[in-house]
């Protein structure tokens, strides 16, 4: 019997991404949808390129029964949309970044408010497959990652786990306009952010302590010191990471590709690339193209990660995860192509 | 078993479109793939959007035993590669323009060439599905339509047939730049598309006369007359049919919808829209999205349509009329709603 | 001595764009500068790519001594704003709709509002410099034209003066984003407008009577009857207007250029091209490229204008304007060519 | 007298750039352009933005007497050319890389070809003006500075020359598809590039050593090590680059931007932002943004350029050198804002 799933906040990008991929799910279904400013109006009528939901209807509150809730809510709201759920034993994985981060005085410190549910930060699991599938497994709360999180410590995670370089990254991503959310206002508008390059929060954005965190975890030692630059360049879907950090001892370019290819291997998403990537080349899909560059000239290494934002970054993880918790094939309802050019 | 098809081009966008879609069709497969320029590559390292199809080959010619063939060839080339495919039995969908016009004069007059196999002309069938469902079904020796003409067509069968419209039409479409093909050289490079329109081949396009053949037999009487203007946009995928025509007589816009739902009745892929379509609701599905707009002040009626030039324009018709011609669900491999944002 | 020029509502496109063209005047000066949602900012640094202005001020109201006034207020609010500075005796070029129209019933019509200043209309002189030079040179009061009409009528004037059109037209045009204003909410957020054409306001559009009136008034007999399609296509600026109409009388291709390069013989801005002409060949500039050609086959005219909508369709319009009424060269601050690519 | 220019290779789009500016340029006029491509066409209708040029010829040779030649022909050809013009007295700004490292070992090293005039190279004068204005005024061949470099040294010059930093630095920088030239073929295809992000030449582009070479200069003590990674991103202008580098004491903001306006203090084009600079600010410019971040959690500098690769990048500068070589005020035909939105 198909996995029911309700999607709290369907109307912003990363909710309807998650209804659009579970319109054809094999074993999963929408089974309710909720969008506070288009209560009352039909998903298949709202949103056209969900045509084929008709009449299924978006709702002010889940309504239905379901078995896992997706959770888009801005971050804060989403914890205290979660909370409830989690205690009454809803399986959740929230896209927001509210469970993310393992510490209450750091999501303070970032966010600017108290954590809404501070006792269940230790039960939510970092969603990110590659690194802790059986913890997903388990879990009841899934925080799923960042866009940005998940590029880069999927271009760096082999590098510090095999001690290649120091705990010490330059993170410089570029990002597509649809991760600044359906709203799009405030600059995003087309004639503002199109033949536009520009980066914002130069080392003071979110997603920063949320690479910290996880790729600490990687090694031994003190923390990874992450400076982290995003930037909006303009497109719609795509992150595309570069990551440069020095050399922790000399290594060549054959020794770092065949480091990548053995930390992933077996995995279906992640696709570590003799070549730079394209974001164009997982455009609609789950994969996560990863490549390592040595710099012999000077002793570093460049990883980069490329993805699309909606996909392996929000909508496409959060399937993802979704499968792994009720024993679903890992690909399910993500064996797509990428929509190319 | 699965319907086996070799594409014939694989290398171009439409050829690369169908290999994508093959991908994940319940009933076909891909079992060739032929490509001069890269013969001998493999076509998950070739186009890294198809990694999983991994070591398929690319050959110089189809290798495999296939029941149908796509050919994706330039005009001209793809009748001289049909024609023996056909007269030895094989199945062919031609998305090349060889086999639309059934008049070998017109075809001589338009593209400057004698036809290659004019005998077969009679047994083609012109896949436009929502005309021509049943003759597809029986059919050896399908013409995908061109992508112009199916956004047209399309946007203008209901009105002609019903006789709300005058045989004089204007039909002003827009199309995405990788309507131009995959080279895309000749003006087709980024810094002279982008932030670019025009239009070209001004009333004197060769999808003209398809426009014209297939118009006129919706109703009795003298041939319609098409005034035919092409634009390129700067996007990559969509066609977008303005089709004005005058009115034969007064008609409501409550009266041309309804005329428009009754034609479309049932059709699978042809959406019939309240609003004007945006070409980006269809991207990377099958839909066409069409609507009908009473000028009442003037006694006109400006009929949109509006598809992915390399699904219901080119790959994804392939694949509809292929599903037809060998039983399979009309919609099978073709079920995914469209990539919205 | 200089021009001096109050720029009323400078934190539009159209204004800030006029903003920009006085920089470089060498017969004009920006001397006044208001903006409701800015006012006291400084103009350099509200918009940085005017930071050569510096420390200027955005005031709310107008406070310096002015020649002559830009309103690029919102229609409605800009008759208001204009009225009183007209009657006491300040020159007005408005860049809104609000003196376009020569009839107050026909304003109250399109824009649902009664006219706010009826008894200036008579004053008031339709600013196409192509058609009206000499009644601008002499006018108190000049009503802009809309962008969309600019690229219209100049690209069917010469043809409709001459007789060789029926007075028939089915205007199909495709502005870029910019058009839709600096707010560029509603669906103008990047990605939604990204990747995508539609038309909107179908044979609805409030450019269409402005057509009708102007066209109307090149030859003798009924008004012209228009069918107006605006689109919206992904690009910054840029309009692109396909102007269809039956021809009168059998006209040869050589014949429709030699009546075009006639009527717009010493022309400084409009350029009649033998090829169908490129919107980016205009961006940044006055020019509007003008291409007519004869659909033999069929017997109609396919005439085609391509300009910059914030320059010849706006701001640079209105400089043009200003030249005339100030008795400057025409071409004074708009001599520059176009960025491309 | 004007100053007579002769621009090598004007079919390019460095070259067709010169030509643009130099049309409105007070102290200087076009007086020759070559190329071969297009030899034997007139400029105005080889490139309609340049209309104004009318029938001025593009030869296969350098026909007129002129006083400076721009060269913007491909590295190596470039010193071919240019060689003998600097023999005979003809003053050069080459736009190529040809003469911009001072080692002619290096050179061969990272063009592949032995220098073709390894004499010249000491009497070249690196034409960057915020660094070397005396030594420009005083050259009669001038290595116009690439795109990426100028970014980046102006973005770290004041760093490095003030002690800020580390002498090792990550410069990643994005690109706009004009700066791989107007052949735009080999994936730069609109199709491919549009709505895509990729680096390329990680670690291993050109423009390295020139960025070692001239921050270097700026410092006592070893080379400053320089990993650069280049990105190409979907717009037609604009580079961005972002440089990374740890502090080498502690600094604050306040500082850092004292540091940065200091430096910068009445130089014309490099402008310190309080903000990150978008390079739509620059779009048609001579401008070049500067923006340095500290990242007091982990010790680094964040340090910022944006321009416009053609123009401060590419024409613009050369424009710039010119002036300072002929006595002409340094904003001689550069001082039109940039082009918005």
């Amino acid at each position: 019997m198909a996995v029911r799933v309700g999607v709290v906040n369907v109307t912003g990008f990363a909710g309807m991404e998650a209804a659009r991929l579970l319109r054809s799910h094999p074993g999963a279904e929408l089974a309710a949808a909720t969008g506070r400013s288009l209560a009352g109006r039909r998903l298949g009528e709202a949103f056209p390129h969900l045509a084929a939901y008709g009449d299924f209807p978006i709702t002010a509150e889940l309504e239905a029964d379901v078995d896992v809730v997706f959770s888009a809510l801005p971050t804060g709201a989403s914890a205290e949309a979660c909370a409830p759920l989690v205690r009454r034993g809803v399986r959740v994985v929230d896209i927001a970044a509210d469970f993310r981060l393992r510490d209450a005085d750091e999501f303070a410190h970032w966010f600017g408010v108290a954590h809404p549910a501070p006792e269940l930060l230790d039960r939510a699991v970092y969603g990110l497959a590659e690194l802790h599938a059986a913890a997903i497994a388990e879990a009841d709360l899934v925080a799923n990652p960042g866009c940005y999180p998940t590029a880069a410590i999927l271009a760096l995670a082999p590098a510090l786990a095999a001690g290649l370089i120091e705990p010490r990254v330059f993170v410089d991503a570029k990002s597509g306009i649809s991760g600044a959310g359906r709203g799009g206002g405030g600059g995003h508008g087309y004639s503002d952010a199109n033949e536009d390059v520009s980066a914002y929060r130069v080392a003071n954005h979110n997603h920063q302590p949320e690479m910290v965190q996880e790729l600490s975890r990687l090694r031994e030692g003190p923390p990874v010191a992450v400076t982290f630059v995003p930037h909006l360049v303009p497109m719609t879907r795509g992150i595309h990471a570069t990551c440069h950090a020095p050399l922790a001892r000399p290594v060549t370019q054959a020794e770092a590709l065949a480091v990548y290819r053995d930390f992933y291997a077996g995995e279906p998403f992640t696709v570590v690339s003799e070549t730079p990537p394209h974001t164009k080349h997982a455009t609609g899909s789950n994969a996560c193209l990863v490549h390592p560059a040595v710099d012999e000239r000077n002793g570093a290494l460049v990883a980069i990660g490329a993805l699309d934002n909606l996909m392996k970054g929000a909508a496409g993880s959060a399937i993802e995860n979704m499968n792994l918790m009720f024993g679903l094939p890992r690909e399910a309802g993500l064996d797509r192509p990428a929509l190319y050019p």
